[in-house]
């Protein structure tokens, strides 16, 4: 029996549940789980189910409709693995878990293909027999560079575009092309440390812990919607180079729990924040 | 606006969700929050949910019965302080967490009593005015010992009896008098190092965590339904006294956790296991 | 037999730990635990070791002085107890943590009395027998209040003071009064949100974990040496408000580890950064 | 200029430290870091230091041999990559996070190969370019199983055999011919759930923590000296089967963990105990 993942994301008003839960039965269609947020500030009502059933795609979207308020958001994925094209650069930390994970299925995603900015991780990448292109920025005007990409991208429409340590500041307008689509891990815990170097601004400062954070990219550098953070302890023995290091550790767990949550669409946007529905 | 708290545990059917949330909707009722779980092996759904509205409660209780299955339980609370005693023995750490959170009104609760096997903690808890009970178990048989607990006890009517490093083992007899109501701190990472010293055990098998455990008390000596389980980090240079001073600051934090959440009816009890709505 | 702690900071140079450990031997005393580290950069040597014996500290200070190099900084201090005066606000958690542990002969320090800038918790502190002594800084210049402050400070001599939720800010004049001996909590996991309410400024951020910071206080507002840092998950349910409760929590765990390491004379301040001996 | 790492294993006395680093410093020696530990019960002394400066072996150890107490136990080893045998079954994770560290230069050690009882991850290792044997244990006793293995083990003259999943029990025998060189990972929080199926007997316990071991492996079960443990929360809604793979995230990082301390000369053992120096 198929699984379908259901995404609501509506004003709140008195009996909303009741509502919907009623056209789920109506549907003859079983609630696995069902969780649900209001976010105060703003009354509006976040919901992810899943279903089980013969889930009739059409007859439960318009019957939804019906009975949410004007500008509800409804969204009705199989539960199905997604596609996605990962950006990389020189580190191969991240890439290479999730080849890994990809490799033996436990990725819950497709990886079309990788694209570097540089040659060094297309070896690496080909043992596990993913395509691996290479689009250099030298010698190109950023919006060249860009335009490249996006054509390389597009070809492959994926859901996601991961950069998995990319190391190139995209522009708004790059951005704006993929819109809640572009996953970035960046090796800090935000907002400390946005920008450059975060591990030597860390070793400067004399923190006593480092982390990581994964977020969904927006205009501002490093200033998107975070999905999962998490850090590890360092003491003064660290330089600058092992916090580097270390951090590879906390950098890999993060991008792989934040994939697990968008790829099984647990993820809702609001403003700059996620709703996380685990 | 009063809230209520709406916990329901009966046999799962497809559109048992939509029966609920309407009868809730027709009383005019508005969900803040709804987490249920089913659980597969016995097909047990379990809700927790939090209510807003004028809340009649005999006719919210007669409109659930109605629609739920034949043995289903429905409890219904409005979401105030709990009456709690807590039972000590020589040792401060959790009786000073849990004694200054009520102090400051932060523990979801009213401690009516401190009932201790020795005389050490009374001047303590009687510099919080709270009143202290002193019950030796010395030149008593346990039925005896026991007896005047349940008595001391009984007075209250608590709905918890928690044990804040009561080091008295407790008869099935005893147990079976407060049923799933007995919360205790044990100290250790739980079904590791059961029975006494745990301390000592972990420091003579060299483990390189040691851990706290707060669980409903059942028949069988440290066995019961987990509630919350934290660990911390040790090496070769904690000797096993290090190891009771470290553990310390675990197990309050275990108890102090524990205690949040049966205080705010978030734990249902299954077999042997808890379902916690957090 | 008396334990002695000793400190040193010097210049590195090949022979040094031999040098030192000699005299040491020499002195006929026993090294417990020896800990040291070399801050490449400055190239300059740390260390901290416990000693067992009969001590002369003249004795064993000037046999260390004539083989260390000039400039060297020896401190021999006896392992007891520090004296420590607590200056707080409004927010009892932190101090209520702090009187317990010493009330209980667990705090190794000698808490001689606690100052408010408000009354509130008068009341609590007296209950533990410790004076309170109230100092508002309404209707007062920043230097009449500072001065008052230090002048209540100074009749007790403490080796540290403990801003224990203290909410005013303190000026440059007064940190250099009491050059690092003064410790506070930060309610963040800094950098990141330096200044007012930081739990606003980590909810606006929608960040997935919210830290505290304990730290020697310097010039600059939350910018000293980081002592201890520790953070906790959060998620989109946490408001601002349940920040601050959950963060409660962390900033007494983080403060009563930081009071370990300075009471223990852990802790050496090396520019910005402090470099701490377990 | 080169490093080398000495350990020291040998009683206690006063004086000792001085007497090392003074041959140290006589040999023109450096001493990067030095750590030490004394086992009060057995009044032993364990030391590990780096040391850079140009080493002759010979003269140091003779040096040092002529000033430690008879059946002192001294190892100097330059500071290089070990050569490592890996075991495995038919799980991968823990073997594609070796492999990756490997590949790229990160694992301090040289992997010569990797054996199955099963072929599955043949083809995975191959495209590492790290040769993989079949041995099967099928259809031979365990004693012909186990001496195919050896063979095909001392072929590399391995310093640690890593038991990366590897799902046969070793028998005694087996075990003394590598005595402290075997490295496994066991899915557990030891001593929790020793044996078979340790998230089965985790789930049925309702436990809300899963762990790993990373252990010496001694002659009896699951009882080697421990070397690393982590643990990670889990809840009522985890079945067997999801404990079964979110176990592997902690898995792999404890094995990982362990392996950086083993390769770097950072551990001890002491009876059932490791001591280590990180």
């Amino acid at each position: 029996m198929e699984t379908h993942i259901l995404l609501i994301t509506c004003k709140d008003y008195k009996g909303l549940i009741s509502k919907i839960s009623t056209v789920i039965f109506e549907n003859d269609l079983n609630i696995l789980v069902m969780k649900e947020f209001v976010e105060e500030e703003t009354n509006t009502f976040f919901m992810r189910s899943e279903l089980s059933g013969e889930l009739n795609r059409d007859k439960l979207y318009l019957a939804l409709e019906a009975k949410l308020p004007a500008g509800a958001r409804i969204e009705i994925n199989p539960k199905q693995k997604k596609d996605i094209v990962l950006l990389v650069t020189k580190e191969h930390h991240c890439l290479s878990d999730l080849l890994s994970r990809h490799h033996f299925g436990e990725l819950h995603a497709r990886i079309h293909c990788v694209i570097g900015n540089h040659e060094v991780l297309k070896d690496y990448t080909e043992r596990f027999d993913i395509p691996f292109y290479y689009i250099s920025h030298e010698d190109k005007t950023k919006e060249q560079f860009e335009d490249e990409l996006s054509e390389a991208i597009l070809l492959h429409n994926p859901d996601y575009i991961v950069l998995a340590k990319f190391m190139r500041i995209l522009s708004p307008s790059f951005v704006a092309r993929f819109e809640n689509k572009i996953i970035n891990i960046h090796h800090s815990f935000l907002p400390a440390f946005i920008g450059a170097n975060p591990y030597r601004q860390a070793y400067q400062r004399g923190v006593k812990l480092i982390g990581a954070t994964a977020h969904i990219v927006n205009n501002d550098l490093d200033e998107g919607p975070i999905l999962v953070q998490k850090v590890m302890p360092v003491d003064h023995s660290f330089t600058a180079r092992n916090m580097v290091q270390a951090g590879h550790e906390v950098e890999v767990a993060v991008l792989a729990e934040a994939m697990k949550l968008v790829l099984d669409d647990r993820v809702f946007v609001t403003g700059n924040k996620t709703i996380v529905f685990v």
